[in-house]
């Protein structure tokens, strides 16, 4: 069976999913992006990644191509059209298609919005989370806007390749000796202390939707937590690490730069939130 | 006469010119670009933009798509389908069409190429620089690698937005106080002692062919000109300012934040330098 991907309305096969050269995402990056997870059917922290896609839109001043209500549609009806139980859904906006120049068009142009879905394997992802997983550290040299969801992600894609060159998963940007967040994902540390530490938001990092929701848990488990950049060291001497995102949920981090984590096994801490975050999503979706 | 654009091997009409949606390009804002200025038929500062493609390429790893003489041969052609003798080139390579993952696919895929070409209009663009131009300041807030001419634009596009919105063409990005160019240009003030100065290269600016091409043109005509940071006070105490690229050429600015600069009309050293400039490259072209 074919992929279906959704292009500006249409529903159309995978390889048959196209978009105008012109299309200012293609051309400036100008355009926004979500990832949202399908388990058993059911989306898990759907509302805040819409708000948020509404935040980035915002943000950048492009007009929602689609009501949210009409998003959520077409995810189910993506889903239906892939027969998708658990899958990774990406659906991305731009300000549409113009006569090249950097300025916004001067006529109002439709926003263009693709959407595409593929499965996800929470199996997998869950023997990962037994093993847990590889950074190293990285500058950051992004611009001073991380709190967008764009899709202007050059350095987050060289700072991802850095990582897979050196057998890791996700490299931890570090601007003025701290840790600010992961390439795709942000990052958390245990300290010796107990409390778990992460960058508060602001204009350097993603505000995660999976962060949020797991604050949210961690409140819940009346565990302390300081949102406060740590730094590398920290990070090195800390008791216990992990990254969140939407498709890692919470992933144990056992090395950094080569450096075991603790006892360099995924600690009790991000096994017990990793487990809360699955169980308020199953409850909530 | 429908215009044509190059995609991908294939001339194309433009409004059929499409990229698949899981181009890099689209997702990523993996890849870079170039725009090339044809006057009479003739490519001006051909061998310096292809020299900047190759570097830019090579930064980011990227296969050249095509050769440099076949990128030569399709320049020639789409002028010609276009029947253009005045024109703006833009040629643009990605990493090419991959399922979404941030790093490198693993598979080598082709690197995808598009290009089109517009009409340019010299004697519009000789009276615009008779009147001289406005520019805004606007804080420098791009990612660490301006070196690399990447469409990753999405600052440059707010950054021009925020210009055109004050009745200027161009924001000169300010970074601790001083400038360091434009969003699409480069940016020059000539002293109250005569030096010209500007920006020097480095990973902070994007090394301009026209500015390439200018330095040239100031050596043989045995200006003084230092190649240095310059603080937003230093341009609004100049004599002279101007921006350079391959559309504007040597483009007087006369305002700077709607402060006049000089006695607010387009100065003798940037006069002299334009004409310098079109001199040397219809000579060369």
């Amino acid at each position: 069976m074919p992929s279906f991907a959704y292009v500006n309305r249409q529903y159309v096969p995978l390889r048959e999913a196209f978009v105008h050269i012109e299309d200012r995402g293609y051309q400036f990056a100008d355009g926004v992006y979500e990832v949202c997870l399908v388990v058993s059917g059911r989306l898990w922290d759907i509302d805040g990644h819409l708000a948020r896609w509404a935040r980035s839109l915002a943000a950048l001043s492009i007009d929602a191509p689609i009501s949210d209500r009409a998003l959520r549609i077409v995810i189910a009806k993506l889903l239906a059209r892939n027969r998708l139980k658990d899958a990774l859904v990406y659906m991305q906006a731009t300000r549409g298609v113009a006569r090249r120049n950097h300025p916004f068009p001067l006529q109002a142009v439709l926003p263009s919005i693709v959407m595409t879905a593929r499965h996800f394997d929470l199996a997998k992802s869950d023997s990962m989370a037994q093993m847990g997983v590889q950074v190293i550290t990285a500058p950051d040299i992004r611009w001073g806007r991380a709190d967008i969801k764009s899709i202007s992600l050059l350095p987050n894609v060289l700072a991802k390749e850095a990582a897979r060159r050196d057998g890791a998963v996700e490299a931890w940007l570090v601007r003025d000796g701290c840790v600010t967040e992961g390439a795709a994902s942000n990052a958390w540390i245990v300290a010796k202390s107990g409390a778990l530490i992460t960058h508060p938001l602001g204009n350097e990092i993603l505000g995660g939707i999976t962060r949020q929701t797991l604050l949210a848990c961690v409140r819940d488990l009346q565990i302390r937590v300081e949102e406060r950049p740590f730094s590398v060291e920290e990070a090195f001497g800390a008791q216990e690490a992990f990254l969140t995102s939407a498709t890692n949920l919470v992933m144990p981090v056992v090395q950094i730069d080569r450096r075991a984590v603790g006892d360099g096994r995924p600690g009790e801490v991000s096994r017990r939130l990793r487990e809360a975050y699955k169980e308020r999503c199953v409850s909530e979706a």
